[in-house]
Order: structure tokens, then C-alpha cells, then sequence
């Protein structure tokens, strides 16, 4: 199953924050979220594994309370309702990657 | 967990390919791998499934038997034991996700 990128609408979720559903299948699900400078994934948590690939740009990460500055090519891991959150740097971009699927994103 | 990009060495797996593992916990796996200009990920299988998400550059992707085209920003995702593999068209780079981990590869 292939998706490609420009046949995805870029979907507004919060403020300065975009996201776009790619390739799901089975138990995963690929997720592209935008952030503008200054943007803030809020810290949550979700019974979902993720791997978050940064694609661009760079962010004030933390996850269990430790912070953690992460640029281009970092990645991190989320463990099952692990609390993490993102603060965006700059203009940035980030691969969520979900086992199982996020459900809650496809209503 | 979090793995930065530069902490981890750059490893030769074939022809003009190269990867990192990147972040692994749970059951996912993250793995960058780095294709020259017409470097070839040659199709095969695994029980594994599988997102893939094309950083940059372009392939010439193949699954099942079908080819498609594929540039930065595009994702695909291979089912358990679908036959898929690559070949980049210029020098190009992609992040692989698979649940469960690719215990094979951390020997």
C-alpha cells in the first residue's frame, strides 16, 4: 500500500500544528506533523507504541519529565502510555510511526 | 529512548547501501538506510510488517510484482511476507519501521 505525500490534505490540529495521514496498514499507521516555530505537541499519552523520526528542523523533547533537545535524524521511542511531548524549535517536521493504528485519527 | 542520529555508526550492508539502527523498544524498530545513485535493496520477504517513508531522493519501488515511482515525503507499507524492494535513482535516503523488531538485524 503506497501513499504519496501531495495526495495527502494537510489537516490543521492545533495551533502551527499540520498533519497528514500516509501509508497504514495492519497494526501500523505513518503520520507527518508539521509544527511551526514555537508550536507545542502537548504532553499525552496513548496506549499506542510509537517511533517519531524527526524529519526536519529541531524541538524541545520530553518524555517522563526529562527534556531533551533532538534535531534532523533523531528519533526517539515511545513506550505504551509513556507521557511525551514536543516543543518545536523552529519551522519543523516530524514522522510518527504508531503500532497499532491510531484509530482515534481516522474518525 | 531516544537515539541520536550521530551516536550511531554508519554500517555497509551492500552495494552503495548503508544504515543505522536507530530508535528499537517494544515491539517497533526504526532503521535509516542510505542508498547511493542505483544502489538496489533487492526485493525479498519478511514476516515483519513494515513502514517506510522516503527522507529524500527518489526509488524505484516494487512490490508484489508492481512498480511505482516514489520521492521524498511518500511512504509505503509492506503486509507480512510481501515481496517489496528498491532502487534509487540518485542518492537517496529512507527510514524503515517494523513491528515486531528486526531481531536479525541487531546480531
Amino acid at each position: 500500500m503506497i501513499v504519496k505525500n501531495n495526495s495527502v490534505h494537510l489537516e490543521t490540529v492545533g495551533e502551527g500544528v499540520q498533519r497528514k495521514i500516509l501509508a497504514t496498514g495492519g497494526k501500523m499507521m505513518a503520520v507527518e506533523v508539521h509544527f511551526k516555530k514555537g508550536a507545542v505537541g502537548t504532553v499525552h499519552t496513548h496506549p499506542h507504541e510509537q517511533i517519531s523520526y524527526i524529519v526536519s528542523g529541531s524541538f524541545e523533547f520530553e518524555m517522563d519529565g526529562k527534556k531533551e533537545i533532538l534535531k534532523a535524524g533523531d528519533t526517539y521511542y515511545v513506550a505504551p502510555n509513556a507521557a511525551h511531548g514536543v516543543v518545536a524549535l523552529e519551522d519543523s517536521m516530524i514522522v510518527d510511526i504508531f503500532t497499532p493504528q491510531r484509530e482515534d485519527f481516522l474518525k
